[in-house]
């Protein structure tokens, strides 16, 4: 909106000489209560994200705080947009999973105030609260699982080196390879994007392979998805052509014959703690910032990992 | 915020001197474009809700438009306060799937002069424009289907009476049987909420019936997910021991074995059109006013209907 020059003069004068702190611009809003809370996400469709946005509302709707969510459609500029959108908006706080670890808008973040959490992806110098998951861990148990299962040869579809979960799966991978003394084969390390067709390529990588795994390990809900989807097509049995672990669960996985194997995130529980933290930052409570909060994954493991002893 | 009468009284008059347009409070700003719009869905997990939202950004999103996402949770209390909060936040727009067709703040709605689009549930006695699907006819050609396999005891899980899609669903049901001549059995005619967990007692007293149906339609997606799960639990096997014929559509559906036969909404397109009539709305554009979009569903048909003669 345009304020004429003298006329913002005028105001302002007008409202210095009452002695009013009564700021009619967004900033002065700020420091009243709105009761909302802005959750910016990088996919509505994505069944993660909408399980974190759950274990938010369970948090903060019993509370009377209306909760808004935005995309970013895995976008760093829609990102970058949505989130100074719900600080025009004058939510009290902002829930953030970043579309990567690379860039947030941190500064600005500082500047107004406004508290925000990061769930599942910490961001490159941030000095922001966060509840993410022990990713290199339960990664390591996947591996580990499908290790004793007697497999030697096992893929990976990795997500983007600048998204940290992806590089902690990663990480966990290589540490439980190494851990068995089991050489790491660079073929069997395939990357892929985190978007909602990613996985695709990468898997049909891995199974085109001279020397193909005998198991594979996707490492977040999409690429799991779409190899389960890719294995199909291509007439391959999971638990018997290929063995294959994913990552984050849905209820449909366990209706599986056999049912999918996968590292389930605690993701409701994510929700809550990062709805929990920003409570207290709202309330002013600036205690241990910044936060980072790790919750354990646990493993599901079924036949769609076949033992091959 | 609380404003001291006496200021504001000063505060005001400053304002009229200088013949100043710009009114602090909501009301005045409303007729600036904010270039966002609210979506308030039933529940934020449903994959219908998230499919149509994905079709509400194909629109918007390239348009610079904010999308904000609230979730009424089920309940008409929280309808109405999200409501009414979105329209506190100034957005251009609202998109509304209702909790149920017996209520909307519609009153209010039209005070407010925000444009607001129906999707999926119609609301008795509003005019507000909506997009919807045919659902007597998606259900009609579903239990058409399951009839020309031979079946004739048919059993639906059937939604709120007070829900219009749930309500037309049960008609499509009702007229094929009338139109192949086949006697209504009122056992087979079972209701279940349209929540997360709905579907589950309503599925459980149709397969315990002493005479259970050899097919059963259920008619939206958690109630479609929730009856597969009893058979699983139960050790029925889809297609075998019990046919089933589900709504609504997920990629996971189509990789059980057998695939699962359901009626697809094209849940997408509800999105776009929705996003496109409410931006003629919001252009001042009230042609046709309310307009009703119907559009069709398709049917996937597969071996999860035995073929019984």
């Amino acid at each position: 909106m345009k304020i004429k020059e003298k006329n913002r003069i005028k105001i302002e004068q007008a409202i210095a000489e009452l002695d009013f702190k009564f700021n009619p611009m967004a900033r002065g809003l700020r420091t009243n209560k709105t009761y909302s809370i802005g959750v910016l996400i990088p996919r509505i469709s994505d069944v993660f994200c909408t399980q974190v946005i759950e274990g938010i509302e369970e948090v903060l709707d019993p509370l009377n705080y209306s909760i808004v969510v935005c995309s970013s459609s895995d976008s760093l500029k829609q990102q970058a947009e949505k989130l100074s959108y719900l600080k025009n908006k004058l939510v009290d706080g902002i829930i953030v999973m970043p579309v990567n670890s690379l860039e947030l808008d941190v500064k600005n973040d500082t500047e107004s105030e406004i508290p925000i959490v990061l769930v599942d992806r910490l961001v490159n110098g941030s000095e922001l609260d966060a509840v993410v998951c022990d990713n290199v861990n339960g990664s390591y148990s996947a591996i580990e699982m499908i290790i004793k299962k007697g497999h030697r040869k096992i893929g990976i579809v990795s997500g983007p080196e600048d998204i940290s979960t992806a590089k902690e799966r990663l990480t966990g991978y290589l540490r439980a390879l190494n851990d068995y003394n089991i050489e790491i084969n660079p073929e069997y390390i395939v990357y892929s994007p985190y978007t909602k067709d990613g996985g695709i390529d990468a898997f049909t990588q891995l199974i085109t392979l001279k020397d193909r795994p005998t198991a594979i390990f996707t490492t977040n809900y999409p690429t799991t998805v779409n190899s389960m989807k890719c294995m199909m097509e291509k007439g391959l049995k999971i638990g018997e052509d290929i063995s294959l672990c994913g990552y984050d669960q849905t209820d449909l996985f366990q209706l599986f014959d056999p049912a999918l194997s996968v590292v389930v995130q605690p993701s409701k529980e994510i929700g809550q703690q990062a709805a929990k933290i920003l409570l207290k930052r709202m309330n002013g409570n600036t205690e241990m910032l910044p936060l980072i909060q790790r919750l354990k994954t646990h493993l599901i493991t079924t036949d769609s990992v076949k033992t091959i002893f």
